[in-house]
């Protein structure tokens, strides 16, 4: 019966849009909703990351159909990428092209949906995970992320949550709606942890190398060899480019545990019934993999390290906010709500109503990501912009904490 | 248990790809597979399709996420270049883009799954649907067409399948396979056959306008007052564009049948966990709807109607091939095969395989979209490829017919 049911999860673009329809018009609205900060010139992608599109579209020599699983230079193009920062070799079998990342999280469900199967997955996390599960009939199982620890995995958690039809856990590194970026040590107890249930890693790395505190990006598939890995990524938040919908999905897995016939032959049917990028996209990709400079992606990380500084320390000089970490990495933090310090605001929901009502200033409700009263700030926009909306957000709480009414009450 | 199995359906894909490393590598391959034309000049999108895409590329102004149902915009220019040919206004909200028509096939698909459900489909068909419906656990009930009657859907047989768990029936028109195109009077019928049982129409378009032969095209929304129609399209055929994945699932329903809240919400965040096609692409349909000149839609069914007059003209030549019905739309022709006329061709599998092998020619088995000892033909070729095609296909009968062995034998 439940497929018939429409899942009753939030969604992220939902309640933004339902924001939206709240701000106060006078205000030019300022959204450190989503992560998407393509509206700031700031993140515009490299010149050669569009021109080679402009290239593959001009020659007209691929208008036509890809093959599902993607277009064979694109293919061995994320491959190698991928491989540079890993201690074997991947190969263009390994690769799967997807709609964005958002189609390789729907196919790694969908995948490995069977009757009774769980999936692992972070609180706070990310809802798509959980609306795709809704709609596969996958059971969904959330361990906690530790905010006083980095954002580690409460490993613990996973162990006491696991049973013999957990077929994967989620991991997203850099984290999304956290900002931590997970040491070495740490993804290697995850893997050991993975290796001693029998079951996966989905490694959502749509933010990989998004790291900008000097603890570097280590991907999930480095312990391919110990656990089997699919690995899902895009151009979208590297290259800033995340409306073009091409991503990937790869099984990084050295030992050949997603190589039999029966999954290839599974996964390779799956693909025929997605809708795939665009072929002139995806012949792209070898071109702006090879020629984007790495000058580029280090501007994007100063500016991200910028950002996260003013939105961190903006935040501390508001009461009801408090930030248990600076963002390592990633465009978002999780920010505690202390609404006890506020006389007329009753959760994270109603605090982000009235906010934009009042101010114009869009962030995302705790509750959509899994921790009800807290709210997810997304730092990647323009320093000015930030800081305005940032300075909102305290005339608010200043408006609204019981401290300025008792300032007001002569004694 | 289904879910865990991967469905035994042959896919066109699959099968074409097979029949390509069978080919005889002296001979230059020619494909009458696949319904893919852009790998011939004479079928190149028109330039202002093309410079509309390159203009919002260049513009850098589309590089982010777009609202997972669709740009308003891009929804708003399909809902009113899909109502000019109905007797009722569509809206925006009617419009939801998709990755291509295959995305759409598996929204509708996905969006109507229930325990027990049952979809007709006819035979022959496409088979995408078949896979779709086996990953999303719907039974597939198949109808005939009628190949002596302009491949008609035999209605008597929709009768007969009907029971109380049939909630749609799939329609392709412009036909694919066969190269039909539905009279008003017929679609009519079929509308009220829907009618009567209370299950609608899933009426793919992906075809719709390309109709050569004076019997004009008449959408299936036509009929939308009658039962409620999801109309399935794109920019693949018409625009000459599949490879860009821009399609569209439309509910034809001036009478608000999935108007409902529970269905507009259900269906918005199935859109929630697909990968939609690029943002910039959508923003180019406006304009690519409103630009592209009527002379080259013209352009495009003179070339198809030639080419099918071609490959009709050469079929005919060749004894164990029989054409039922010109074609009189798409780009695809269903031809009979005779294996009894040749001494050492066991069935339309065979066929094709041995004639890849020895003349690099590819068309497309008839098992694949279920009718045995039939073969596809893409007509939608270079004429002189077509005719080179056709001419080895005749040469291949020569040399495996029994005519030929008596021919040698002296009397």
């Amino acid at each position: 019966m439940m497929s018939m049911e429409t899942p009753t999860n939030v969604t992220i673009k939902g309640i933004l849009g339902t924001l939206m329809t709240s701000v106060n018009e006078e205000k030019k609205v300022i959204s450190l909703g989503m992560g998407d900060p393509t509206a700031y010139s700031c993140f515009t992608a490299n010149t050669v990351v569009k021109d080679s599109v402009v290239q593959t579209l001009e020659s007209q020599k691929f208008n036509g159909y890809s093959p599902t699983v993607g277009l064979l230079q694109t293919r061995k193009a994320v491959s190698e990428y991928l491989s540079i920062n890993l201690p074997y070799k991947l190969s263009e079998d390994d690769v799967y092209i997807t709609a964005g990342c958002t189609q390789a999280i729907e196919v790694a469900i969908s995948i490995l949906a069977r009757p009774n199967a769980n999936i692992l997955v972070p609180k706070p996390g990310f809802p798509i995970y959980e609306l795709c599960a809704a709609f596969r009939n996958v059971e969904i199982r959330r361990f906690d992320l530790l905010p006083d620890k980095g954002w580690e995995v409460d490993l613990e958690a996973v162990d006491a949550l696991t049973d013999e039809n957990t077929v994967a856990i989620v991991i997203i590194n850099p984290g999304n709606p956290c900002g931590n970026v997970y040491s070495y040590q740490h993804l290697k107890k995850i893997a050991e942890t993975a290796k001693k249930h029998k079951f996966l890693v989905i490694a959502d790395e749509v933010y990989g190398h998004l790291a900008f505190r000097g603890n570097p990006f280590v991907p999930m598939g480095v312990f391919g060899s110990m656990v089997p890995v699919l690995t899902l990524g895009s151009l979208s938040k590297r290259w800033l480019v995340p409306g073009w919908r091409l991503g990937w999905l790869v099984t990084t897995d050295p030992n050949g545990f997603f190589k039999n016939a029966k999954t290839v032959d599974r996964l390779k049917k799956y693909f025929d019934i997605c809708g795939g990028p665009a072929t002139f996209i995806q012949a792209a990709v070898p071109r702006i993999l090879e020629d984007t400079k790495e000058v580029f992606f280090e501007r994007t990380l100063c500016i991200l390290k910028q950002t996260s500084d003013i939105c961190c320390k903006k935040i501390k000089a508001i009461p009801c906010l408090t930030c248990p970490q600076k963002p390592q990495g990633a465009m978002a933090v999780m920010v505690k709500l202390n609404v006890s310090l506020l006389k007329d605001i009753s959760d994270d929901i109603d605090f982000c109503f009235k906010l934009a009502k009042e101010e114009s200033v869009i962030v995302l409700p705790g509750l959509t990501v899994g921790l009800p009263n807290w709210v997810r700030i997304t730092f990647a926009a323009e320093p000015s912009s930030l800081e305005e909306a940032l300075d909102r957000i305290n005339s608010f709480y200043q408006r609204h904490s019981h401290q300025k009414k008792s300032q007001t009450n002569p004694l």
